[in-house]
Formats: C-alpha cells, structure tokens, sequence
C-alpha cells in the first residue's frame, strides 16, 4: 500500500520509482537526460540542439501561504527545474483540476499569481488544460515546461575537488507552508522563498563552469546533496556552521524538533563548482536578489562516499529524509 | 462558483477559459500557436524549427474501464494532441498523484498500460514526477509532451469547399466510460476507442495536404466540429447518415436519451482537407486500423457560418453541447 511517506522525495520515493516505474517501461530516453536519470529535467536530442522538458504535479495544502501560493509555486518549479540542468526555460504548459465548488475569486487570484511569476520569470504560458473534478479536495495544479539547453549540466557531474555551494538561507518554504497549515503562531516572519531562479542561474551558465546544479525542493538540502554525492559517486564534506539558516527558522525547528536541513525550499539551489570558479561563482549569485545569501558550504572529496556534516563537535553522517517531516509542501 | 459544466469542454469552459485565464495571462505564446489559440497543443520557436507542447489532466472515473485504463488514455492523449497541430511526438513527461492507500498492484498495472501505448505509439517517458496525496480520492495523472513540427496544422484552418472526414466511428469512448461506472448491463461490446493516432496522422502529413485535424475527445465530435468552424471563420454541412456510428452506440444513445456526436471520443480525429485531396485521404486513414471506418461526413462552406447537420427530414443547427453529457471521461 502507498503510503504518504512513499510520495516525501526521500527513500521510500526512491524505491516506488524504482520498483514500480523505472522497472516496468521500456522507452525511456530521448537525448542525454533520460527517466532513469532522475535529474530535475530529461532532454530531447533535435539534432544540432536539445531541448529540456519537466513535469510537476502541485498538491500543497493550504493553497495559499506566506510568500506565495499553488500558482506561483507551479510556475517557479518548472522554470527552476528546467534551469537546474543547464536550459533556458522557454515556455510553460499548465493543467488545473479544480474540485467542484471552487469559488472563481480563488481561481483568479491564482491565475493571477502565475501571471507575476510568468512575468518575472519572462516565460510564457503557452497551452493548458482545465477540469472540474468532484474526486479533489482541493485544485491541484501541474506543469510542464520545456526549455533550450545551453550547457547540459548533469546531478552526476560533481567532481573531485568541486566547491559546494548553496544560494541562500534553507528551510523557509515547508516551515512557512507547516506554520500556516496548523495555525502556530511564533514571533518572526518566516515566509516561503518560492522563486523563479533562471535568470540567476542563465547569469552562472554564461559565466563560469559548473558541475551540477539541484534545487532544494523535498527532503530539504539534505535529500539535494545525497542526490548528487549518489549520482556522482563522490563524497562531500559539509560545514554545518557555513550552511545559512535564518534565526527564526532555527528557532521554530528548535521547538518543533525539525532539522532544517531536510525541510523543503523553492528558491534555493545547490551548485557544484570547479574550486577556482567558487569565489566567482559566489560573486555572480550574491548580484542577484534570490542569491544574496550565498555561502560556499563544503567540498566534494573521493575520501569519503557518502556526505558528511562537520558540526562543532565532529563529523556525522548527513543522511537523505526516508520520508518528508512535513507533508504537501509542493 | 465553478461547477462540473465548466469543465466539460462545452461553451461553460470556453467562458471560463477566456474570462478567467486568458484574460489574467500576459506572456501567452513562443511561437505559431499560443494560449490564445486553444488548439491541441501549442508551439515553441526555435530558429530553424519548431517544437509542440501539449498538457493533459486525468481524473476519468472508474480509472480501469473497457478498452483502456487511465494510463492508456494519459499517454494517447498527449501522443494525439501533438500529431493534431502537425507534429510528430519525441517525448512524454508522467506526472502521477497518489492517493493515500492506493494499493501497489493498481499502480503497477497502469505503469503496465502506459508503458505498452508508449511501445506502440514509439513515444518515450523521459521524465515524471510522483506525488502522494490525502487530498485526491483516486490516482490522477497528467501527461505533457514534445514533438516537432512536420507541417504546421491549426484549427483555423479549414477552406471553403474542404472535405470534412471523421477517422471512424464515433461515441464509444465516454460510453463505455459511463456504462461502467453506472454498472449498466447492455447486449453487445461497447469498448473505449483510446489509441495512439500519431502514425496515421504522420503517414497523412507525409502524403497529402491537410487544413485542420482536431481530436474528437471532451464534447465529441459535435464539439471539435464547432470549433474548426468557429476558429476558421466557416460553416459546414454535415450528413448526418455517412457519419460512423456502430449500431450498439446508437442504441445505447437512444435508450439513455444521449446524442453520440456529442459523446467524447479518445482515438477519433476529425480532418479538413482540399476537396482533391478527399478520396486519397480516405485511402490512407484506410490503410491504418484507427481509420479503417473513416468517412467523408461534409464539407465546409461559406454559405452557412455555423454547422449545420443535413438529416433525412431536413437541416438543423449542430450545436456544441453546453457541458459534457458524461462527466469524468478523461
């Protein structure tokens, strides 16, 4: 039986795919990103040029949060997904179903939500697709996108050596959804960091070399770099001091007993970089308003194979979530 | 408040699509055809060539029914929205919702089902993305997909003295659906068309000119029909005696009072093709199994500028229905 903890991007997601998907279709390639790649986009190879393309399915609940809503949301994730592969995101298809009653002011508000990020983003939303189901609770959105690759960049590419780079303070999207959805109330003004990232990222490609690039979406900065330390078949070692937490962030998973490195973002990437290119790599984020924050965070080292967190009193390992503390954040 | 009829692919929806979302979007197209056009799918430019992309939502109920299941139908339904605009499909993206609890086994079969029609329609799952949700009451899913433009083809389309032909016969799709789910007991086989059309519709794109293809699904044909004539600003005169209908349609439509041109179809296109052309058209649909019972129904003409419907004791206006008569048929 699938449970809730099969659906949070850790382990158990992991193995669903694996066992049941990836298993059980044959076709699954169409260029250098293929299904069993599980990178953030797939690619498809048009001869002299390749194009990226995404799929995300928005569940969140309450639809409406601090710093954001399902729209933006749906839209920031797609254009981050691509981007976090080396594409420049070129257009945005969306799908909503919408459960029977839904008030049409909600609709618009939505709707117009994704206007702003569409603009922001400069990405259009060039086709969609509209139901009205009584079998939802709530409207569930879900988008694609496809983009045209720049320079492929692979969550397999971390190499010896990279510098590990995070692109702001962690933690904030599952908190700000979590807080809303129970109704706590604590000092501090912890809001979603949900952010369309491409331009940021199209500044990185055009600038420097890059190894990887993932964004911090379920399962937090935790579930992020074992992806990459997997895929790429290398350890990291991660300062915990370096890593940017917001004080109330801190606070609130000091109370609730979370680890912030596991709580999900949606404006946060982790790139990793040739050594020499750190420093610039930092100074080309730290221009753009979504990587102020920026903070070189570790390195990846063949000394070790899984990632490993230097904290103040020793080294543990940083281990993936087996399932999401905080459930329907995206 | 949005009802069941705003999203059955009848006049309700199209309102709710230009006063909702049109209106409230400001980047709507990258190419040919954009948001505004509300063809199948829309398209990106590249430079030297253009890609199609394509979004579809599922919620059909029951998600097994005769004929198909709700992966086969996720996966032709993409396949066939992107050969509609004259493109050939490279690849599908899978976004799966779960609902807590769904049993594996149920999984598996419909990964089961979307790998065969991705086998048979020769269109790769490059990417997906899986969700579980306590907010769904069965599993929902929504394809995206790319292809490249071979021909362009668009729904405003359709000339003056164009040869109106149907693949084959019409109204078993939400039929089928409907009789399931109601548990109803007729003589005879009613069995959903669901099937990939792209290899049909290549082999019409590679041979003979073409003004319009439209998928016969939400609102049938009665829909696509209207909608052709809407967009190309022309009227058309249909037989209603030369269109497909199997007789266990016509006498289930006639006992539960449903009109079948209105009923949805998922493996049914309608063309619009130069009058010359007609005849070798029929050939070749012919030559295929999913046109084997195409039929040359009417032509366009701008002597009426809606669609009128010749029947054996006269002509009447053939209008698209309000909402869909058969709610949750993909």
């Amino acid at each position: 039986m699938i449970t809730r903890l099969h659906g949070a991007g850790g382990k158990l997601m992991q193995e669903l795919i694996k066992n049941l998907i990836l298993k059980n279709i044959k076709l699954k390639s169409a260029g250098s990103l293929g299904l069993e790649d599980l990178d953030d986009s797939s690619t498809v190879n048009l001869g002299d040029k390749e194009v990226a393309l995404t799929i995300d399915g928005y569940t969140v609940k309450p639809i409406f949060f601090p710093g954001g809503d399902i729209g933006k949301l749906s839209v920031c994730g797609t254009v981050n997904d691509l981007s976090c592969v080396g594409a420049k995101p070129l257009a945005i298809a969306l799908s909503l179903i919408i459960p029977e009653g839904f008030e049409e002011e909600k609709l618009e508000k939505i709707i117009k939500s994704i206007n702003l990020a569409s603009k922001e983003a400069e990405v259009p939303i060039i086709t969609g697709d509209t139901k009205v189901s009584d079998g939802v609770d709530d409207i569930v959105i879900t988008t694609s996108g496809v983009g045209i690759v720049k320079k492929l960049v692979k969550d397999s590419g971390v190499k010896e050596g990279d510098a590990i780079i995070v692109s702001g303070t962690v933690g904030e999207h599952g908190l700000a959804i979590l807080l809303e959805r129970e109704g706590f109330e604590f000092e501090g003004d912890i809001k979603s960091d949900v952010a369309p990232l491409n331009k940021m990222i199209e500044d990185i490609l055009d600038n420097i070399k890059v190894h990887a690039i993932k964004d911090l979406t379920r399962g937090g900065l935790a579930n992020a770099l074992n992806e990459l330390s997997e895929k790429s078949r290398i350890g990291m070692i991660i300062e915990e001091e370096k890593i940017p937490i917001k004080d109330e962030v801190k606070a609130v998973c000091d109370i609730l007993g979370l680890d912030p490195l596991t709580i999900a973002n949606e404006g946060k990437i982790v790139l990793s970089v040739p050594k020499d290119e750190a420093e610039e790599c930092l100074k080309i984020l730290k221009r753009h308003k979504y990587g102020k924050d920026a903070e070189i965070i570790g390195y990846a080292t063949k000394e070790a194979d899984v990632v490993l967190l230097k904290t103040l009193v020793g080294k543990r390992i940083l281990e993936p979530p087996i399932g999401d503390p905080i459930p329907r954040v995206c």
